[in-house]
């Protein structure tokens, strides 16, 4: 199942994604099942887990029995609704692992960033927004804003403590991140969380995905194009730290708690990698393709 | 005015500390005024800013007029109540000023610990609790648990781009926070962010002083005691980045929100910085003065 928050004629909603088209869930239940239980927000959804996704597979299931229903009140094309990110409002920073994939830390410095214990700092959930919505230039604040193409953890259930071998069940499900960074910040305040928290900084989306739609989480690729141009083309497979290490190390003395959102790091091929370093500019497009989440896509603007 | 999240017989509100006593403030608004407009959470009022602080006001002149008023419906002993971190469910994480003061940069390392550009890290708000709540000793993660005392400032007002000249206006008021810190986690994951965000390490309160209370905020002391101890004795003064320079360099591209928390920084005298080092051990009492807000009290336990 694929998930979104999306908007229609003002009314934000969270819906389901059927091929081309998407499922109002609160519109849907209350005209098949005459009855209103669904929450207003993806995250209230996320924190009730697995009786969520439950009872929206049978609300699927119902409406193809149901011929002869009149669907146009609730189901509408994809093309027709903006998608906002899939929780446009954390409960908390987005949580970052930083130089997660080998090659990525050493386009960073040298072998010596290749880090024997996680690094982990955080985002502020102001600079979240959805899919096809402008980053900011930050023309006064930052030269050197660069893109990081990242699949991150959504948490379905709370936990501390958490060993490896039970990190799955805590897992919601998996969307894309845009760890959207200023170098330059990054690099003089030492501590990253200035450098990454920049209003826009954290495009999220298109969709959030439930786990069960993920078959083989070690070997997603992780593919970002600037303009149409290939620059990072990476498999989770290289990830030094896996995604249950992630949430074994983090929850070790800290609860996670259900809608929380952790972005797993990036492959290498960012732009202050390249020589010269080829940092974003106005008006450049962002395409952040893992599947089967879908393609997060924005354009760099002046705001 | 001095606020606070208070608990007695399962009830938690909001409260308004009057010397040894504490008014219940949506009970005293119902049988003062007969309505009801105050919210349910403190951070809801504060992000009512001045016009939540001019109706408290007026309810307390109120009140002072009215001689034969049954009180002891919504005014009860301070020490009968059990005192929450005043904003017990932080909207997002808290942000940190790392190495703010002087000898405490040396003390951490050396005068290369002294930094040009502002340090920003985040504590995760899972690791909020109140005054007198008992800290984590958490044997099985940290050997190296520290306290640092800090004069935290609460958001009262949204804004970007926010110039130290105009910081004052988005100043809702202050508070103490124990920024606790794993030093042996800080060390290895080199982003403080884990070291920094174990359950129980962030002790927050007793109370939220409103800013109209704090006459002269360049020259509060910061002291902590341990067992009784004094072990950090700060001014206010000795900060690197002064709480309006914080704020315009935190609002530069960023969104501050009103109900935002920002640990300031703290003095030297932490137990890393000792020779040996003085970790904190269970039982161990620590108690952070800053005045006109108070102490804020929490005991190590192995919890």
């Amino acid at each position: 199942m694929k998930f979104a928050t999306a908007e229609l004629n003002s009314r934000i909603f969270i819906g389901l994604v059927l091929d081309d088209k998407i499922m109002d869930l609160q519109k849907a239940e209350k005209k098949l099942f005459e009855f209103e239980t669904i929450p207003d927000t993806l995250i209230e959804c996320v924190r009730e887990g697995e009786k969520f996704v439950q009872h929206i597979s049978q609300l699927v299931e119902w409406y193809k029995k149901k011929d002869n229903i009149e669907s146009a009140s609730f189901i509408y094309p994809l093309a027709d609704v903006k998608l906002l990110a899939p929780i446009p409002k954390p409960q908390k920073n987005i949580i970052c692992i930083g130089k997660n994939y080998r090659d990525h830390a050493i386009e960073m410095g040298s072998e010596q960033d290749i880090q024997e214990e996680m690094m982990v700092f955080t985002k502020a959930p102001t600079a979240v927004i959805g899919h096809q919505k402008e980053i900011d230039i930050h023309k006064n604040v930052t030269a050197e804003l660069d893109y990081e193409g990242e699949l991150a953890v959504v948490i379905g259930k709370e936990g501390r403590s958490i060993s490896k071998d039970q990190a799955f069940d805590h897992i919601f499900g998996y969307t894309i991140i845009n760890d959207v960074t200023a170098r330059d910040l990054q690099k003089v305040h030492k501590q990253f969380f200035i450098g990454k928290s920049l209003d826009t900084s954290c495009p999220m989306g298109p969709f959030l995905v439930h786990h069960s739609m993920v078959k083989d989480l070690e070997h997603l690729k992780v593919e970002t194009r600037v303009n149409g141009e290939l620059r990072q083309s990476g498999c989770t497979k290289e990830m030094l730290f896996s995604i249950p290490e992630i949430i074994e190390t983090l929850s070790r003395g800290m609860t996670l708690e259900a809608g929380d959102i952790i972005a797993t790091g990036t492959p290498s091929g960012v732009g202050n990698g390249m020589n010269p370093p080829r940092f974003l500019k106005e008006g450049d497009q962002i395409d952040i393709t893992i599947e089967p989440i879908g393609t997060l896509s924005n354009q760099m603007k002046l705001l």
